[in-house]
């Protein structure tokens, strides 16, 4: 399965701040800390954790740009 | 001005594919290649092109995660 | 590799509607039609074509509810 | 009142994660379950309880495909 | 019916920037004018056209504070 | 440093519905109530208290249009 999301970031995770609902999970790229907010249900169902290598996913169209 | 936008990433514009109301533009990251839709007016406004330094911005309810 | 996006909705592709940065590609699903817009560079590179097998993909916090 | 917004998908509400800001709410559709995240005053002002009909919507540009 | 979306902000179409498949809309409102990019096909469904009194829509997880 | 961002809208907050990882920040704008929702660190980190004068900014591509 290929997906047509063009942005893949390839880091590791520091920290995850969990929520009731949502958690907050930072992760650590070669172009400095990522911050995302997923479910929490999702951060059980990967069972993600301080130290995994995960990709920072992100749709083009919610990308915007600062010069 | 600080924004809440939790995500900023440092990069170069590589390529900007024009159209007639949004553009494409690519950004060459630490991270790596960085895909951005915005509209054809905010890449006229902001005069973006190859070359340029540029910030690449994503609020953190926008970021997925692949483990 | 899994995600942490939680809802695919398994469908056919109706109809592609091409444009210079952007396309919009309908989907068949028992759901009923479900509507993308992607970049034209997704559409080539995954190579999608009335017909093809696709799974629609978004983030929970994009989904909005009507009662 | 008619709305842009092309994704309106029918289904039954399956079960509610109530949290202090944001819910989690599952709904049963044709096309498998669908999940939302929204506001909690949003949950409380619709009165949204299992069992409900409601439409999942989504704005095309938040929809990604996978093949 | 009733919408889970908090924001709605009335105003009346200054101007649409007609594109292949999405179109930018611009929306005089008291606060300022807002821009929207949707599909063209939700344009003609739609019928829109400058002086149309509207409401610009947006989900409480979208909008970014700046301070 | 400017930003691509197209929807700026004034405004003062009126409320903060605190949560763990997520907060609900309502804001008067000419245009009535905004409301968003943003990071609890963010909050903290920006200092956001009621009266605070701040800006409500929404990328194009996320605002959907009622008639």
């Amino acid at each position: 399965m290929e997906t047509s999301i063009r942005n893949h970031l390839k880091g590791k995770i520091k920290e995850i701040v969990l929520g009731d609902v949502v958690c907050e999970v930072e992760v650590d790229t070669p172009a400095g800390l990522i911050t995302s907010v997923i479910t929490t249900r999702s951060v059980k169902r990967l069972n993600l954790k301080a130290g995994d290598e995960v990709y920072a996913v992100v749709k083009a169209t919610e990308v915007s740009l600062e010069k």
